[in-house]
């Protein structure tokens, strides 16, 4: 287990540095105010973490003020504790209105963005303050610039996240699978997400014989047998920075004679090349759509393309999911230190189906796999 | 640790019921449709717990037709094994529009409610998709009602959530404190939830010595000492329900020299009665700001007033806070079936603070208070 200290921690004057980056993208995208509740916006511009509750968290960062932050009363020694860099508290009390202007600042007539993970509840309230002349948009519009390019700190820990998931497949695949669920096989894998130092074990997909051929299965009462493949997609949190890894595994319970069949071992070795493909694609400039494209290329070319019917990738950093999503129509050019998934999969449904993901970060001339872990299928006794 | 199959399941009539309550007062709220995103609304109507995601997920009650779900082509699997009663199930595919209206199967005149936890991400591309006449408001308005009462088997969840949450109290203030950070007991708060049959543990507030009086204090690196307060307040989710509880320790490390000093005897005192007395007053009919009142009575005549400046407790079920909230102003008459919890704190800043919590219901006749745990200030060697 990886101690906390031997970890990078974002210097102070990073969060600074994006709040006020923040504020010129604002003022760019013609917007009068961010309005930022709990989530990963609010850790990204502050380092604040705040659990997502109903009484009113919000960060306010205008093109023409400095910023803000919103908060209940009683959350003020948690927000001072947390704040990663000094910015005015405002704090409300429990029979106040928070979402009332005069504690926000700002005119009904305001075009503002708020983040995507704020909650309805909040969304809807400030709409009904606001109304009915502002305009309000997606803070992801003006945000997604910053947050997609990850600095040498974020980079460092979403390798450490990526190798400590790394470890949990190892694990996994070397011990006894055959006779147990998926669902017990789930709860060791988050157990060993938490002990190899995530803080957070967010899912475990643990899919084995026909139910490899649902991309995001549940974890079941289903029995694992010998002779069926298991796709093992696991992931959670290091430092708040997010780990995602699937590799498809093969159990034999010894007896060779309940190997892989000829048609996953095809299967499987199309599915090995289509994602070495994407993955060989990611440069500089190279359009999102078009690592989708030479992932699923080698899939379609061997008629399993109605079998692939997923995009290939989406960003990770403070969220498992975010910008930018490796998917048809998405034409964004790659840049350097941007962070994603490579993930194909083929899928035969009532069968069984594999997948294989790693997190790649863009580099300057070529792509940087952060998984280490061997992705060739993986034949094991179970 | 208690099994899980000694727990109660919700049956699935509870849902197909659920659902078609939520269509009759989704009419008599005027609504043309609730569209419930991934969160305790969607599990509670239909027990489907899904990741909340960037990937739309949308289940839709309409007073005229019967309920389907949206989900992403790739979540049919975990939707079919999620979903705990038939209902159409209708999927997208990664290049299409979501929200278009032809899957919501809407007008732009609509009047619609969106789950109070939906992500804006979702809200505000629905309003883009309706716009500019639908009108949205939060399904709380039209939900709040079913959820509040709680059925037998809610309450038997609650009361094995509290009561997991009691034994771990209990070996907290049993064992080792001194010399330990507040970061290090929350781990073992954590570790001991989860061995006590909760899935989640989300929160493990230890506030020591002066940081007992920032009520919602994150656990830090400070060190406890001898002769000062902790303020434990932990919870999270048994089988989906929510356990709070707050017990208030001193620590002596064995020397009676150390014990609680009696301007905090007093505190504590004036707080005990006080949260008794919150409790006592809990009957149908009597409003939710009335309980409010009876425990903010005895601590405002005590002088203590202004150190209690939040409400008195937040309902309690699939979300750990929930309506109806206990709070002035609040006129909103309880009902047999409420959970919520109880919880007056008296707060000195920079010096301690004490708060005492326990879930209750609200019975036929009076208050069944679920927490078992002794509510006296607890003074222990630690």
């Amino acid at each position: 287990m990886m101690a906390p200290t031997e970890r990078p921690v974002i210097p102070a004057g990073t969060f600074a540095d994006r709040l006020t980056r923040a504020g010129v993208a604002a003022q760019e995208g013609g917007l009068s105010a961010l309005l930022i509740g709990v989530g990963s916006d609010l850790r990204y511009l502050t380092g604040y973490e705040a659990m997502p509750l109903e009484r009113l968290t919000m960060l306010v960062v205008r093109p023409d003020a400095s910023p803000f932050i919103v908060v209940p009363r009683l959350e003020r020694g948690a927000a001072e504790a947390g704040l990663r860099t000094a910015i005015e508290i405002r704090t409300w009390d429990e029979t106040d209105d928070p979402y009332a202007l005069g504690i926000i600042g700002l005119s009904p007539t305001a075009a503002v963005a708020v983040s995507d993970t704020m909650l309805a509840m909040h969304v809807l309230r400030l709409q009904a303050a606001l109304a009915p002349a502002a305009r309000f948009s997606l803070a992801s519009s003006v945000l997604r610039d910053l947050r997609m390019i990850k600095d040498v700190d974020e980079i460092a820990l979403l390798r450490l996240a990526a190798q400590a998931a790394d470890r949990v497949v190892a694990s996994i695949a070397a011990g006894r699978l055959i006779g147990r669920t998926e669902a017990d096989v789930a709860r060791e894998v988050r157990e060993r997400l938490i002990t190899e130092g995530h803080e957070e074990a967010h899912f475990a997909i643990v899919a084995s014989g026909p139910n490899s051929a649902s991309p995001h299965h549940e974890a079941s009462e289903r029995v694992i047998r010998a002779g069926e493949p298991i796709v093992l997609d696991i992931g959670g949190t290091l430092s708040g920075y997010g780990s995602d890894i699937t590799r498809t595994l093969w159990v034999t319970g010894g007896d060779t004679d309940l190997g892989p069949d000829e048609a996953f071992r095809h299967l499987f070795n199309v599915l090995y090349h289509a994602q070495a493909s994407g993955t060989a694609a990611v440069r500089p400039g190279v359009a999102c759509e078009s690592i989708d494209a030479a992932a699923r290329g080698p899939i379609d070319a061997q008629g399993y393309g109605e079998a692939f019917f997923h995009r290939t990738g989406h960003g990770i950093g403070l969220e498992g999911h975010e910008d930018p999503y490796l998917v048809s129509g998405n034409t964004l050019p790659l840049r350097a230190g941007m962070a994603f998934s490579v993930e194909p999969g083929i899928y035969l449904f009532g069968r069984y189906g594999a997948r294989i993901e790693d997190i790649v970060v863009c580099g300057d001339d070529g792509p940087r796999v952060l998984n280490e872990a061997p992705r060739e299928l993986m034949v094991v006794d179970g």
